[in-house]
């Protein structure tokens, strides 16, 4: 397979390209970094980068970002940032990009426990979050040529427990295993349309 | 109680506004009719009619739109609509609303049934509606002064069943009552943070 993973660089993404880097060919994307540079945030640079890669077997987007501040203090520009990036950034990269994956090929996006679960500071991040759920769910009625949409959805992940540990009291850390298997279930398994919803 | 009812002349508005009018006092708001002009797709507007208003024991919001259509046809400017009004209008809302508020009222957005179970052309809709429901969870978490913010997610209500059956196949209609006695639950139950889910 050919694959796309965006935000390969991250903490979650680098274990999803670690795997996939044994087998198949994998080109990852980043803001800054990366084979080749893709900002979901503009739907120019979604289209650019594809462009130059050719048709893939599947894209997988582990990145997209939201602000997380008190709901007080959440301003309509803090909201854009969200709807912008994580959840028109995704929706963006479904919009462009089933055009450049082959047949019976796969999109997989990510959320986040947020969306099913909130904690306090995230009224941006639940909302982007729970749009893609709904969305995913949307999309895979429509889709053509057998692609496949899913959205993979984490609980707090091991590698990132010790920085969001404090945002998410009680959380009990994902296994990377886990997280990794996530990813494959999309990919390779038939499910469209799927939640696949990873919490520990 | 005083309530707010914005949506107060469409067709489910309509139905709530009559019940509320026999025992309490209702301002209807609209878009360009009722008692108030409020426009939730504006920050300005719903700000100045709370402005002129004064403190309300209850908001209901039983407006927003989305646009429906192909996927494939649907572009960014088409989301930006679902985002600007029923999204981001109804975040506005509780964000502005919740200043205008009495001590133990509520908030009431509205939502539907796409959200969990969409239908074809609805990618737009189905996402703002589920963007909603993890927004209202997670607001939940933060609001204070005992004020309870909860959506009322409706499948296809029976007045409008003509006119959208053929977009919701093998749907069942929801009576009249039903969807009354879901914003009377939102009001006057104690739930915070609850969709309530009101399908056939």
């Amino acid at each position: 397979m050919k694959l796309l993973i965006i935000g390969g660089n991250g903490t979650i993404g680098k274990r999803v390209v670690a795997h996939y880097s044994k087998d198949h060919e994998v080109i990852v994307a980043g803001r800054y970094s990366g084979d080749v540079t893709l900002d979901i945030a503009q739907s120019a640079s979604i289209q650019k980068a594809l462009e130059k890669l050719g048709t893939l077997d599947a894209i997988i987007c582990i990145a997209g970002e939201s602000k997380w501040a008190d709901f007080t203090e959440l301003t309509e520009e803090d909201y854009d940032i969200g709807l912008k990036s994580k959840l028109m950034g995704q929706v963006n990269l479904v919009r462009i990009g089933k055009d450049y994956v082959n047949p019976n090929g796969s999109i997989t996006l990510s959320t986040g426990i947020l969306a099913d679960d909130p904690v306090p500071k995230t009224t941006s991040a639940a909302m982007v979050n729970g749009g893609i759920h709904s969305f995913v769910q949307a999309v895979a009625l429509e889709i053509e040529r057998g692609i496949r949409v899913n959205a993979v959805s984490l609980g707090v992940v091991e590698d990132a427990y010790e920085k969001y540990r404090d945002y998410f009291p009680g959380h009990n850390p994902v296994p990377m295993t886990k997280v990794v298997n996530a990813y494959i279930r999309s990919v390779q398994g038939r499910g469209n349309g799927e939640i696949i919803r990873t919490y520990e």
